[in-house]
């Protein structure tokens, strides 16, 4: 068990000594090269968890809990194709998604790279027919509009990498995502589209998803009404054989996607590569996947303690089990980086959201944090009252040297605005972890609240796809050291066996109104009631 | 202190005794009428609390805790115009800005509604003539894009009812919002609106928000630019008086707000009318109002055991410091809710992540909660595999009775998409609740997880203005039980005076390109280094 190693044993004797008034954030941060010893600039990021609560002892001492563990090592088993997703006995490669080696990488006997690399030159070929106008809607004319229909991991991760790099959009394609199975979503955004001139891609690895499967019957139902054909406007990404990839239902073009892929890691498959190479051009969505492949590397090959994810990941289980800090929030200083900590949530939350080891055995110990974030400075003026002065939550800000509009410099205070927004970036990290004393308590901040920062240089392709890869890379650290399974997700069964018990009643009662619903559950009785008679 | 309080101390003896296995929330939702005796429906909302780790012993305990700190007679101070704010000494009377009652609110010495309606009239009036066109931009065309300039409580909570009624927007006006000081904000603005038909419309109680004034500054350069001018193209919602109303520098039209509201409660005010009477028309802002108003009259008269909001919040403090949730989830089933959790985290957290009672003492339990939320079932496929297999969190379910968009009935699986998201709604409440038992332990649920579902009839203004007034006066109730201030925020105040500092050095640097950045402290010069040098 992770509690009985004495590395861990050693780091609860930490924890109580960095809770001694002496160890306070404040008096960490003024120690000589605090932040040379506590950061690390590696593969394009810069790494500053100088304001973390720690020091040299507790970093060795989970730098010795990640070796022990041999984490490292069960990263390269992972992208070497072992089944490390071992409860669903499926490797977990989306780490091959974005390699560009010429090497091999087999899994259950077979190199997945000839499929990955097949799949890239189709997506390829198929983002510059559309842009060259080879393939067109029904009416010749050249898409002016994508609509991603997908939920979860098939949409989240693009939705935040098309957000950030929205200033490389130059393909005149509006993207567009239907997750949502509230008719809503489907109103508002045929409303907006003309759909001669839009493409639909579903992205469903089972094609059985029941809200993607939902508004994919809409919107088949809408091209028919248009005098429209699927065989022209939709694509799907899917697996090999599922009922969307079937020659009997024609569409457009089947992007192939694998059982090795987990949704919430597969932005840099078919999954991200279609949306995104439609939206951006494929050779930006190549510079993005070589950023992503970097970080892949560093990962692999950085020893420990230069190991940029694997030393976030390290410090998230340090304030997550030792500090007590149930909350993690993610503060970008960028307005293109704002769907960022929306991803985050999701790829965090449902892999290391767990209370079984990987051997099945349930944990003596809280896995995964609450995610939660708004760009900066608005989280500022929004909830940074309760980051200052109630339930303190460690901070991982994110910071970018360069933005995309450089021409307007002009200076409000004497500083442009991206001056101002970095006087801030660095004046919440700083305050929070010194805090401030004063008499009247409603004015004092107790500080010792710990973040760290993380630098890109710009808002280029690479350095997203470097973004997206350490937080992932990140996130697999943080299950190898609680040594849980970060690739399932069973969590999310019952609510779905559930939903179809419900599901089959309201079906029952659509086909005939005269039917009674059970009042077995009357709870589930009235509820149904309210639906069906359209009123409270 | 409310901790030596024979009620709260009876309350923690319950707590010990909701934790037995026997009162596992699967046990207690089979109890005979749990729905009627803990559900309400009042003033237009239907509270569902039947999945709160509760008995009927603790409600009545916590209503008698309600009943001990005159909850309700405070609220009644607070709308009657009492100088509720302590630390500033001022009134909190965003009541009072949809009161269409003709009865005075003294504050100060002074009636309050005569301003309220004034102000109310000149925002029918102004949106009227932008409307048909009586006031145009330099051109003489009707306006067709408004961006409200502000951050934190002057744009969140118009953002948030802007887009619940986006199907009631016919007046052919775009809405943006350029709230973030990143440059690149203001980039991605200009670039999709037509400047001599755009309003840009300058949130500032004091107008003198520095992220505020710096994108106005940008703006009124940007018309200067295009030969535009303020006074045609600009107008203010601000204190009588400031920077923002003088005649000196001339805009189109001045809205004031005033020192007794404000900004996380003031979207009932000019701040949300102004923008929202553009893009929805006044008659739409007015019935909102209007929903407001009820919820407003429903807390200050319904009795404790009645009253949403109050229940609502005394579940809040029972899960918070009896059960020990850190943090609380806001899903709306509703696409167009979609902005809701963003404007009710900044509500709650800014309210009272605090650390002081309204005395100025050090208070000795955690007051305060985690926001976070997404639309399900979009949420689903996120995070709520930790919701229900990790660290548990109570969530509010919010269930919209009737959708938008009524016309397509498509059925998949045998349902309409609105009754799948129904399905989903009343799936995961009950998951959540009851759990389930698997040998194999990564396939069980322990359940015991608390939730409260919220109804409302449908996306109307009304209705949006009886959730917003609920969550208002659920913040407000929390604070008054916890006896902290809700209305003042000095937590935000040490991050100003620490991004000053460093924004004058900034400002040192701009002017003399030999200034060497201050080396006392090594980690501001590092990074004052990188953002002049553009490079890690």
């Amino acid at each position: 068990m992770l509690t009985s190693l004495p590395e861990w044993a050693q780091l609860a004797v930490h924890a109580r000594r960095m809770a001694l008034p002496e160890n306070h954030l404040k008096y960490l941060i003024t120690q000589q090269h605090r932040l040379e010893n506590f950061s690390l600039l590696e593969a394009g990021l810069f790494y500053d968890f100088s304001r973390q609560r720690l020091d040299a002892d507790v970093l060795k001492n989970l730098i010795d809990l990640a070796k022990n563990r041999n984490i490292i090592q069960r990263f390269q088993e992972m992208i070497s194709g072992d089944l490390v997703n071992t409860s669903e006995k499926r490797a977990a490669l989306h780490t091959a998604t974005r390699s560009f080696s010429a090497d091999p990488v087999m899994s259950n006997g077979l190199d997945v790279m000839p499929d990955t690399r097949r799949i890239r030159d189709e997506i390829r070929q198929f983002s510059t027919d559309i842009h060259s106008g080879k393939i067109t809607g029904a009416n010749g004319e050249l898409f002016t509009d994508v609509v991603v229909i997908g939920i979860g991991g098939s949409y989240l991760g693009t939705e935040f990498v098309a957000t950030a790099l929205q200033n490389h959009a130059d393909k005149s394609i509006k993207l567009h995502f239907l997750s949502n199975v509230d008719i809503d979503n489907f109103g508002a955004i045929i409303a907006c589209i003309v759909p001669e001139t839009t493409l639909w891609i579903v992205i469903s690895k089972s094609y059985t998803t029941a809200e993607t499967l939902a508004n994919t019957n809409l919107v088949i139902n809408f091209l028919t009404e248009k005098g429209l054909y699927a065989k022209n406007h939709i694509v799907t990404v899917t697996s090999k054989g599922s009922p969307g990839d079937d020659p009997a239902n024609p569409v457009l073009k089947s992007f192939h996607m694998f059982d090795y892929i987990g949704g919430r890691y597969s932005v840099t498959s078919a999954v991200g590569g279609v949306p995104l190479s439609l939206y951006l051009g494929y050779d930006r969505f190549e510079e993005f996947l070589k950023g992503a492949e970097e970080i892949d590397n560093h990962a692999i090959s950085a020893s420990e303690g230069e190991n940029i994810p694997l030393i976030a990941a390290l410090i998230s289980v340090w304030n997550n089990n030792f500090l007590g800090y149930p909350a993690q929030g993610v503060i970008p200083y960028s307005f293109a980086l704002s769907e960022l900590a929306a991803h985050i949530q999701q790829l965090s939350m449902e892999s290391n959201g767990k209370s079984v080891s990987r051997n099945g055995e349930l944990m003596d110990i809280l896995c995964g944090s609450i995610i939660f974030g708004e760009p900066g400075t608005n989280a500022q003026h929004s909830f940074f009252q309760l980051a200052h002065q109630g339930r303190p939550f460690p901070i991982e800000f994110i910071g970018v040297v360069n933005p995309c509009h450089k021409k307007y410099t002009n200076k409000s205070k004497g500083v442009t605005n991206h001056q101002e927004l970095w006087a801030n970036l660095m004046a919440q990290a700083q305050s929070l972890a010194t805090g401030k004393e004063d008499i009247d308590k409603a004015k004092s901040f107790s500080g010792n609240r710990p973040s760290s920062t993380l630098l890109i240089n710009s808002l280029s392709p690479a350095n997203i796809g470097r973004l997206l890869a350490f937080y992932e890379a990140k996130t697999v650290f943080e299950a190898f050291i609680w040594d849980i399974n970060p690739f399932d997700q069973y969590g999310v069964e019952l609510g779905k066996i559930m939903a179809k018990d419900i599901r089959n009643e309201m079906a029952e009662k659509n086909k005939n109104p005269d039917y009674q619903f059970d009042n077995r559950d009357p709870v589930r009785k009235f509820y149904l009631d309210v639906l069906f008679n359209h009123k409270i």
